[in-house]
């Protein structure tokens, strides 16, 4: 029997790729990529090389759990948990700690993030099995996988670490999203990270944290701990989930935790967040356009990130950094400078059309 | 039993409308303007005001006779003609007036093209009652409507008639289409209309006419009037029609008669002849895009033609003076400059994806 389990977060929105990524339909479900696969089916086959089916759970808001099904087949149903209200990370992931404490608790678990993309599945295992390995050795220790930052980035969150010459670094602080002059500092640093939201450890040292720094939370599910991978599970979240606190993990134990460690990754990673960052990551065509899909006739037309659905023919002229987004009966052209106003285009969407759009 | 008739000429392709109009569904089939009527129910419920059904032909190309009767199941099947290959007006036409003669030797008819816009039917036919009345009393005459210019249009032929205060003109000649410069003397001269193509004669006048100025073409439909109106009619045509010669019926006969007269048109008319004169035609919103069909949000964008299926929601951003036509499987984006391209953007995409797609 393996030690090694797996919590795949699937619940979030990912509103800055609408009009593809939806309520109804978000974007971990998509092939956002264009490569057959979505990007949580992606995230399972990745994990599922060093961790086996049994031990992955899933996690998603209950509108998503048919998705769930359809999308992984092979996962147990009683594998998917359905989260009731939308909260952010710490309620989910306790839960999902405590689950696998009452099936092993000799289990370590790598929480991971189901709508990011990772370039290389076999140095993310190397690193995953390095951190496993450290947790193994290391049991209250609190591990992170940290992203070398390629460039100032403010949209993302940083670890700073210990300078000593370690495999897996001694975290100092987690930084909050930094101006860019403080990114730019980070950099020269040469000691921060990218939090991507990728943590490991074992059950036994997570559920310590949450008992030491979020005591209410942690009573609030151990309350229901004799319900827990019962029949009567999902009546007990239905009823306490909601009361949960609305915090991330990273607040509500990694920052106040004196065992946190980071292993820097050596794989290529991107949390494709926005257009933006999807058309960075996307081999790019002899006019520098990024296409998903699309059969593409660019004249005069540079920059741009094309997706629509698969066999249709965009023609585009004098057409230059746009974003051209074609999905359902929603067509959206916008420049990529205006990628941050996404949200508030589909907020007033939503107000003149109605949520289903959204 | 009246003795108006009327020919609706509803062969052509209309390829600068593409992607809405193809090969396989031209232009006169749509509804281009999002009535909810093609141009060619409109243009026979124009003509229907006061010419009985049972007394309007469609002259069309083979390939289009199922949608001629899909869209108006209300005309007579042996009133539909199809014509086996793709020839200019001069057959057609006396094709339809040999036939109509047949049927009624005193008859006179209106040839009508079925893919132009004209705003006003109730004086459209008024003018047309007042060109079937001069036709009556001068039966060797053969009348056209003219519309009376608003810009110095280089893309249109032009009529230019005698000065002499009469309600119907003598014709003078007809004008080639011209270079700004001749077309601005044309507008300053005053006595100049475009040339719609919207003729009206009594059958003798204009079959006189090709006897006189086309020996050859009208020999050879002559030679099968026993068989016209008839169950063999179609294998005639389907015989003899490839060998008429390609031209048109202005070459063909009103260019050298000295029996040509207009009437100056006082309807609204619009050959509808690309995205930019649609886009001139139709009423625009607030920020001056034209749009067919799409529900559209426009957040600083001027002047755009926009057209999708029913239903489609676009938003744009920082665009102006585009074309956006959604239509099946294409999508097109191109600065309403480039207009005159659109042939060539089709027959490039013909020869990428398969002469369906044009």
């Amino acid at each position: 029997m393996s030690n090694k389990y797996a919590v795949i977060m699937a619940g979030g929105v990912g509103s800055r790729f609408w009009p593809v990524s939806k309520q109804s339909f978000p974007k971990q479900f998509h092939d956002m990529l264009g490569l057959g696969k979505s990007l949580l089916q992606m995230t399972y086959e990745r994990l599922h090389a060093q961790i086996p089916a049994q031990n992955i759970l899933i996690l998603t808001n209950e509108l998503y759990v048919d998705l769930v099904q359809e999308q992984l087949p092979q996962v147990l149903k009683e594998n998917i948990v359905a989260e009731p209200a939308m909260r952010n990370t710490a309620p989910c992931i306790l839960l999902a700690a405590l689950k696998i404490q009452k099936m092993n608790p000799a289990a370590s678990m790598i929480v991971a993030p189901s709508d990011h993309y990772i370039a290389d599945d076999d140095l993310f295992n190397e690193d995953l099995a390095t951190a496993f390995d450290f947790c193994n050795t290391h049991p209250q220790a609190l591990m992170t996988l940290g992203i070398q930052p390629t460039a100032p980035n403010t949209g993302y969150g940083y670890i700073e670490y210990d300078k000593e010459e370690t495999a897996v670094k001694k975290v100092v602080q987690f930084r909050e999203k930094p101006n860019l002059e403080t990114a730019q500092e980070f950099l020269a640093e040469g000691n921060f990270l990218w939090n991507a939201g990728i943590f490991i450890w074992s059950v036994d040292a997570v559920v310590n944290a949450f008992a030491k720094a979020q005591p209410n939370m942690t009573q609030l599910f151990t309350n229901g701990l004799n319900l827990l991978n019962t029949s009567q599970e999902q009546e007990f979240l239905e009823r306490e989930y909601p009361k949960a606190d609305n915090i991330s993990v990273d607040y509500a134990i990694m920052e106040s935790s004196k065992e946190v460690y980071v292993l820097p990754a050596r794989f290529s990673w991107n949390d494709l967040g926005t257009w933006g960052s999807l058309f960075d990551k996307l081999d790019k065509n002899e006019d520098d356009n990024a296409i998903v899909n699309s059969s593409v006739t660019a004249i005069n037309s540079n920059g741009n990130m094309i997706r629509t659905a698969a066999g249709k023919k965009v023609i585009i002229q004098g057409m230059e950094d746009y974003i051209i987004v074609d999905q359902d009966d929603v067509l959206m052209i916008i420049p990529k400078t205006a990628e941050q106003e996404i949200k508030d285009i589909r907020n007033a969407a939503m107000k003149k059309y109605g949520k289903e759009i959204g």
